[in-house]
């Protein structure tokens, strides 16, 4: 009957999501399963949605603190965010719901390193997990369990919480069982040892998710597809930007930094990483790998053709033609793609090891190149950090790429001083919008202003950027990085006072 | 007659600083020993520096590009930045005429993480490195090297200059002999292993810098001492400081989180540095560990008293009474500390792995807990962030540190929001003044905030900062991280303007 459910006594346990989900009380701790939209509980997060609104109802406080992997999807962050059901969200979301919620001052959210989660879970710093709700594949006579679409911090989530409610989906192909490679050698300070992945293709770990039976208190049948947005084809922009960063990347193989098998490539999400990615296959790379976190469309096609050989991750992010590609002809990309823990996939010591080609999007980018991946206005958040720390900081090159403007013109990409700052100067090296590429590594401050004003920034801002940094240069209390104080951040002010960064003196 | 230069070949080589500083031409990127003042070439730089002041005077140009381990000394930055003849100096560094000519803008200085120079050296990011100068304790028979009071970037340094140019120091002593670890596994990515050493005490490497003697075009005798201040005993305020966190330690303790070895420890430099040391002792802790960058005289004292068992670093940093006592118990601490490449006491692979604690001091702290390290007003660079970043990132615990206020209470260490951002709110623990400590771990932004205008600020400007914050939180843009864009760098503008954040209307 339970047909992906071999284990007698989780057999069971089978029950409805509304009965697994009334086990969840006020207050507590719940790490819940999902990587950008992709291996997220899909019953049980919407059954204790409608029963917090009941209590609400009632006049009954129904509040609970939300751990994941990543972002999730409506069905998860979407629900219990609608539902006022959150009182705390960490790491990495993406739901617009939750997102008001979090700008409405209305919710505590933690943003957080990828990479740094599950240590610091570990660590004990967000307290005690109580209940863990993770869909799996499937689950093993043993116990054991056939990870999702994302691995994400499950394997912490699986050990820390004192309970766990296992949904299995029926929609998850089978034929993953093989495909993920969870690493059990982890250990807390001062126990910990070297971890021996020199390769991306390299697999130190299992393919199953360890379980003690004895914590599942609950397993949820479910049978729904990850909830993923169609894929784009990249716009006229983010082909520009794509192209800036190819031909650099031309420049530093003929200079001998770069083979053209480049270095493990590291990409964020969205229609620019799509871009680079399609830029690949049309330059004529074969053989590349990937550690990354995430799989999306593009990357897929690229392992389709090739271009890559073999792709490290924790997670899927596929469109739904994507879901149709890669299902059918799974056994295929199961010989060329591995999903691991976030902390291996994120890792400091692997990312440096491999020397990962980080690639990641950006809100703005200060001319000075410290950038804001997180707030609007410095104030408003849009997702999180994600991985994009984890990378730049410890790959061989980081590059942060953004339309050189948004909403229209009105915003630029590039700024006097960053309003919130994610990767400092000291971690950034390429600038790219579509306007061009700065290349800051071995620049002072000065010289990467006079780079990024040149390459990056629109015409619409240039002159107002320019004239920014001449008047600093000239009058700022100090003139390493010289700036006006009483200005800074007048871009920023300006589009919150009257929605457009441009003066209105600018006459467009 | 050079009793400690014992390879033939390169006893023929022995000339006076001034024939070997002619060897440097204009324009060339020379790299140079040194760290915190310790280890750095004593001769050469002065006779380069005057060879610059005759060019000079003469009409012509000549500058030069310095690279180096870290800070050094008058006799390197200083008489080299007087002399007008660098054009670009990287990294940390801390001299007076140098500072001042980096923030009257006559000058490149590029602040890197120093677990970062020697890779972004071999990556080639700096260029090529056309000459060394490199001090050395003595040249063995076979040309290799025993290295000096700091290894710094020196491995880097002699493997990729073209030529070198050792200065062969009298003063340090021979005793030395055997305390270096120098890592030869080092390599570029896609060829890189992982870091075998597990404990502080684990020696995986070589006690001698290997030396093609085919490069070396000059070797030039010294005999001075590495120049340090005297130790100044901790005053009060780094004594509650240092208490804090010292309280701090006993409660994670008790907590379950730390034993009472603790984890090795990271201690920046200075008297906060040196007082929370002091108080390690007097709270009775024993066989502790440290993984560090620098050995000063607070550490060798809990060496000497058994508190700490072992230190790794790459530098030592000793007041003249320091240096009394490290070279009268020389053969006591050579089995007890191990200097090590400066890309090995500070490579995230292995501060991860140990969990460090890391300790630095800071110039501000904003409400949010994103920290300035390196500017003052923003704009004027004090010393660099040497590597704070690479141990608060990858550390199991980063605090920063600082009085509540600086210039006799005229400027605020707690800010609205910082004017340079050097450690983000992702990066962030603990931040501690002589007023109390703020733990951040596991809080969101406006919780961050309340903590930190509670136990840090200083009176003075508590109410200023909760003003701020109380109505950034009704009227900013976004509520997340919410701030008054036409405010937030108020404190810092002020001073500039005025002499003190304080305003008119404090009525002090």
């Amino acid at each position: 009957m339970h047909r992906r459910i071999a284990h007698p006594g989780l057999q069971n346990l089978v029950m409805s999501a509304e009965q697994a989900a009334a086990m969840i009380r006020p207050g507590m701790t719940v790490a819940m399963s999902g990587f950008t939209g992709a291996g997220y509980p899909k019953a049980v997060p919407g059954a204790l949605a409608a029963q917090m609104e009941a209590a609400h109802a009632r006049g009954e406080d129904f509040q609970i603190k939300v751990l994941t992997g990543a972002s999730t999807a409506p069905e998860l962050d979407g629900v219990l965010a609608k539902a006022g059901g959150m009182e705390l969200r960490l790491p990495y979301q993406s739901d617009p719901t939750l997102r008001k919620r979090i700008n409405d001052g209305e919710l505590e959210y933690i943003d957080i390193h990828l990479g740094h989660v599950a240590q610091y879970t570990w660590f004990g710093f967000y307290g005690h997990v109580d209940l863990a709700v993770i869909e799996v594949v499937g689950i093993n006579e043993d116990g054991s369990l056939i990870p999702s679409s994302s691995v994400g911090n499950n394997k912490t989530w699986i050990e820390q919480a004192d309970k766990i409610i296992l949904e299995v989906n029926l929609q998850q192909p089978e034929a993953m069982d093989g495909m993920h490679d969870v690493y059990y050698g982890t250990a807390l300070p001062p126990h910990r040892k070297p971890i021996m992945l020199v390769n991306p293709d390299d697999r130190i770990g299992e393919p199953y998710l360890r379980l003690d039976p004895e914590k599942v208190i609950a397993v949820v049948e479910t049978d729904a597809p990850d909830r993923m947005t169609p894929f784009a084809a990249p716009d006229e922009t983010s082909q520009q930007i794509a192209g800036h960063l190819l031909d650099f990347f031309d420049s530093e193989i003929k200079a001998g930094r770069l083979t053209d098998k480049l270095l493990p490539l590291q990409s964020g999400v969205g229609n620019i990483a799509n871009a680079v990615l399609a830029g690949l296959s049309t330059a004529g790379y074969t053989g590349l790998t990937a550690y990354t976190e995430v799989i999306q469309d593009g990357m897929l096609h690229l392992i389709r053709d090739g271009v890559i050989r073999v792709a490290s991750a924790t997670s899927f992010s596929l469109s739904p033609a994507g879901i149709e590609e890669f299902n059918s002809n799974i056994d295929f990309y199961r010989e060329r793609i591995i999903l691991r823990t976030q902390e291996i996939s994120n890792h400091p010591e692997l990312i440096r090891r491999l020397g990962c080609i980080a690639m990641n999007g950006m809100i703005e980018a200060d001319i000075y190149g410290n950038v804001n991946s997180t707030h609007v206005a410095g104030t408003a958040m849009m997702n999180g950090i994600g991985g994009s720390g984890d990378f730049a900081r410890n790959g061989f090159l980081s590059a942060f790429m953004s339309p050189s403007t948004a909403k229209g013109g009105k915003i630029s990409g590039i700024v006097p001083m960053a309003a919130h700052v994610d990767h400092t100067e000291h971690d950034t090296m390429l600038i790219i919008t579509e306007r061009g590429l700065a290349d800051l590594r071995g620049l002072s401050p000065k010289q990467r202003a006079r780079t990024i004003i040149e390459k990056c920034a629109h015409p619409d801002f240039q002159p107002l950027l320019q004239d920014y940094f001449d008047r600093a240069s000239r009058e700022s209390f100090g003139k390493h990085t010289p700036h006006l104080l009483d200005e800074s951040l007048s871009f920023h002010h300006r589009f919150v006072e009257t929605g457009t960064s441009l003066p209105a003196t600018a006459g467009l």
